[in-house]
């Protein structure tokens, strides 16, 4: 039997609550259907600056590297704000995607049929939504050199990022939102600044060229970012897989998730290539909230977004469709049922805990 | 009396057609009130590509530079997707961006009460909606050098761009925010990747400062950029007024336009630094819709962003106050009379055409 290795990163904030209600599901797992799975922990984001001074130690970036899967929490909070650039939470998690060349983020955004009435959207333009982006994790602006600011004298500086993307990155990353596409809506919408940016004029070149090569099955529109982001307020249901850059994938899959009215409930995968002899896949798994400071150690995090992150974990790391299925169709039943953490809560619904809402889960699936 | 001379650059799609009704509401302001504006037109875009090769000739960017103020449509179309970089529709906008120093770029995002309900937000969300976005318009990667596709051989291009900003442009820009927002709700959030970007993290250090020694009596809040969409979404009221780079502006700024539900609706100016001598700023006023090359040519257009643009333009050109505050009015009154036009329409309403449009607002002005 293959390895199931994990690595947890549980994080700062409301991560280790929301990473707790995993562990159980896990340890469940391990014991009624004897799953095999093993687990390891490590630190990252402020709980590893305080421990080591840094945003991850190299020897928990190690563990990472050897993992199967990495399941990450959130990272960050007020009481870092101060830390210098280079140790500040997030570049723990930066530093996760780069080294183990995570390229391909996949951010679903999804509208729970029993919460499509808690999002700002009508009710009619959100309901049954579901859309995929396909972000680029590694390249852009996130890592471009020249990333500086130079003292100019005077009183003056200069703050420098560069956006760089070559062909191969483009392509690869094309590459997943095709293929992905062949098993949705067999349609892809590709999103840049071509009127503006040359690595827009690049991405929408050599999506073209890759589409026509190797996917011409497959529907493909290109849209400018800026009218992308208008048209996902307006009527997201247009929209299958987005594909799109690091920069714009960061802003646009925040606001698809915002439009599900649940943005505590959205998983994300981050993947890497396929290793050539082993054909399996580097992989970590995060919600896409954060780390919210404000409601840590409370107990009313919502952890279905963490949840749905192992689920998406069992799919793409470990090929257990069935049981990632059956854990998604957990969480719905449980809000069919009507529990709600405080974030989704609304009049007539049960406000449950963390580890309430975790347990209810647990014994759906 | 201080001249009043307008360069009209119409542009392409239905930029004209909005066009010509501010041409009969400054014909019939010359008429009956004597305001003494002095217009004189030229070509922006893909027509002026297809009459001189540029996207904006030298002697109409020589016309721009001598007007008091320019009023643009809109550019750009399918006709000249596969014209080169240098010279596509969009070219003349930036370049008239960048030559006049129009750096201040105000995009109000007004949710006119007879329009609620047209949001794809829900009503409660986004009624009374009075938020104004500050976009930095002459820095950040839209001018930044290195700016090109360098070809790597072997199949493989690189495409690059560049993200610059120096103290004195995120100085100017937020002091115009922190000026604004004295005249408003006194509150400013300023949004950026400081997180991820070397830029954001001075953009941030300088707002502080600028904040500190100047406008410490305005409250000031930082938003990362993904957040702030996310907040945008979610409930838009928290904001006053944004102040943000280029690109974020480009996407935080259409994204608050798309949530009144009245895109067709809404102007913007990008303002230039008062002259030493003469304390007028150069200035451009333009809707924040696009071409809609679809729909151009039909008589179906709305002109009502292109005539609050120069309602704009009559306030802070011209300090034609209470004319731009009846022109305003006249507006929200056609509206609340039940004209729509077909991008705006809704049952029970009554749909008009492009120049009856116009002609009800000159009618009620
Ligand atoms: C925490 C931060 C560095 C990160 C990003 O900008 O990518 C986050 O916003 C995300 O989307 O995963
Ligand atoms: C037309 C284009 C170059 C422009 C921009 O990106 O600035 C437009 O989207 C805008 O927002 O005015």
């Amino acid at each position: 039997m293959a390895s199931k290795n994990l690595l947890l990163l549980a994080g700062d904030g409301i991560g280790p609550e929301a990473m707790a209600e995993v562990k159980k599901l896990i340890a469940a797992m391990n014991v009624k259907l004897g799953s095999g799975f093993i687990t390891d922990e490590g630190l990252v984001g402020g709980c590893a600056y305080n421990a080591h001074g840094a945003a991850i130690s190299d020897a928990d970036m190690a563990k990472a590297m050897a993992a199967d899967a990495v399941l990450f929490g959130a990272v960050g909070g007020p009481k870092w704000d101060a830390v210098p650039y280079e140790v500040r939470p997030e570049a723990g998690l930066l530093r996760l995607r780069k080294d183990m060349e995570l390229f391909a983020n996949l951010r679903p955004a999804i509208c729970y049929p029993a919460l499509a009435a808690s999002s700002s959207l009508k009710q009619e333009v959100v309901e049954g939504l579901d859309i995929l982006i396909v972000r680029e994790l590694t390249g852009g602006v996130y890592f471009g050199e020249p990333k500086q600011i130079i003292d100019l004298g005077n009183g003056q500086k200069r703050g420098i990022d560069t956006q760089v993307y070559d062909t191969f990155e483009i392509e690869r990353i094309s590459g997943v939102a095709f293929e992905l596409a062949r098993t949705r809506k067999n349609h892809v919408t590709s999103m840049e600044k071509r009127n503006v940016m040359k690595s827009g004029v690049l991405w929408n070149e050599v999506v073209a060229q890759t589409h026509k090569a190797r996917y011409a099955d497959v529907k493909l529109d290109h849209m400018l970012a800026d009218a992308g982001g208008m048209q996902l307020v307006r009527w997201p249901k247009q929209f299958d897989v987005i594909v799109t850059d690091n920069l714009f994938g960061d802003m646009l899959s925040d606001i698809a998730a915002m439009l599900t009215g649940s943005i505590g409930m959205l998983p994300s995968a981050s993947l890497g290539a396929p290793d050539a002899k082993t054909k399996k896949r580097k992989a970590l798994y995060e919600p896409v909230h954060g780390s919210a400071p404000d409601i840590a150690g409370k107990g009313i995090a919502n952890p279905i977004a963490m949840i749905a992150s192992f689920a998406m974990c069992m799919r793409y790391s470990f090929g257990m469709v069935a049981e990632a299925d059956r854990l998604e169709s957990a969480i719905a039943a449980v809000l069919d049922q009507g529990l709600r953490t405080r974030d989704i809560f609304s009049v007539g619904k049960t406000e449950v805990g963390t580890a309430e809402m975790g347990d209810a889960i647990i014994a759906k699936f």
